[in-house]
């Protein structure tokens, strides 16, 4: 991989990121605010900013970066397609009990739903990820669809796939502004106390992890080079793998894995994969 | 152009979007709110968002996409740059009289500065911004650097553009709800009055202009093709302004305007031109 060292860098940096900003949630509903718990009172609201940070934001981000773990180019894509969709499944899971948390705490205190901006884009994006998740198992991880459409659909894929992640992160930053304004009453959140200057660096945590994990989804050297391989991997009737790269070099599908590893190979090959370099960020 | 009816559909629906939202953005202040003055009262408070909308994120979008509409790829790069670098500088000037509006306000009204989270990441953005259009002018726009620190840096320079102008949008999303829920009093913003929907419509104008441009720029086929004629082009001593796409070859710098200016042409560049896209987003 070129620049492997970089990329270790920023992998481990958005890991500690991402994995400190968890803990931070955590901190702040427990020692901070009122704990968790579900009944319907702020423990159970609380479990909002912890399934948030945890599922929609960290392990979102770790789904997206996953095709670009070098150690895992000797996987399938099959297998690399389950865990991403995997990881994003687990991701909506999370998203959705966080919603139900705070529908929940909203219902039993007779706040009324829906009326913030948060609200409106965070409901949106959520509706727009399972969207996402479903058209991507039915487009790319089961074997129906035809090369040209996957080929077609990659870019608009991976772009929303990234724009939805931001938006996740904006949708974040609107929350913790939210919440830190209606809980820090005395002293107030103007005052800047402990709990204000502790969520301000959850949020800032939050954004650069983002910020990391888009650079390393943007960078061509870093993605994962084309299947070759095909006939050993593409299910019965399917599709070539390498396609929805939008790539159309079929030239080079027949090379052995002991060349498919070896550097020479990988540059060869990323020149060839340029064309679908250029349908995909 | 590859794709040129569907890309003037996203100019014009974006271009469209940022305008509704700068009228948006006027109507708040003048209809919902205290109008505009410079009196250290609310009225000053409200140069804020009008200038925020207008120049740190309409003028910055379409700064963003300037390079890419094809009727100004016979313009030279010099000029083009000039333009990106000018309206990336009126968007600069403009955020700074909005950040003064909202200090000036804060401290005559004696509320603290620089507590929340929009605060935190908004000073920081425009900071960032202010780094991002120096280090452009002098690596970009001026002819001292070399041919390889443009190329080196370029895939940098875009993408830290961009998620400055992601961030700004963020940072946007969180002052709308930040004033909503501090100017919404009776009835508050959970009431959902009219202005809490229309505010929340501005939000969303402003997320989708920013998602639309974020498109367009990272769609590769709507990407300038890069400069051939370099001996008329660039600046006594400069370095060939091509190089800055991240492309190395030089084999066909000395194409003629007609060639250039051809379809045939224009996809064998773009093949060409691979190995500078791998390079950008």
């Amino acid at each position: 991989m070129e620049g492997y060292k970089s990329f270790l860098f920023f992998l481990v940096c958005s890991l500690l990121l991402g994995f400190v900003a968890v803990i931070f949630s955590l901190v702040w509903v427990l020692h901070y605010r009122e704990g968790l718990g579900w009944d319907g009172g702020a423990a159970e609201f609380n479990w909002h900013p912890v399934l948030i940070t945890t599922g929609f934001i960290f392990i979102q981000g770790i789904a997206i970066i996953v095709y670009r773990l070098p150690w895992t180019w000797k996987c399938s894509k099959l297998l690399m397609k389950c865990i991403h969709a995997g990881l994003h499944l687990t991701a909506l899971v999370l998203a959705i009990v966080a919603l139900v948390a705070v529908f929940d705490f909203h219902n039993a205190k007779n706040i009324p739903n829906m009326y913030s901006l948060h609200s409106w884009v965070g409901l949106t994006v959520v509706i727009l990820f399972s969207l996402q998740l479903v058209l991507g198992i039915l487009v790319f991880l089961l074997p129906f669809a035809s090369a040209n459409l996957r080929a077609a659909l990659m870019p608009i894929h991976a772009y929303s796939g990234l724009l939805i992640f931001g938006t996740v992160i904006a949708t974040a930053l609107m929350g913790i502004t939210e919440k830190l304004i209606f809980a820090l009453k005395d002293p107030a959140y103007s005052k800047l106390p402990p709990e204000a200057i502790f969520v301000n660096t959850l949020g800032v945590l939050i954004f650069v992890f983002g910020a990391l994990v888009i650079w390393m989804t943007t960078q061509p050297a870093w993605k994962r080079p084309p299947e070759q391989n095909l006939k050993t991997l593409r299910p019965e009737g399917g599709t070539p793998e390498g396609t929805e790269d939008g790539s159309t070099d079929y030239s080079n599908t027949e090379k052995s894995d002991v060349e498919l590893n070896s550097e020479a190979a990988r540059k060869r090959n990323l020149k060839l994969d340029d064309a679908g370099q250029r349908a995909t960020m």
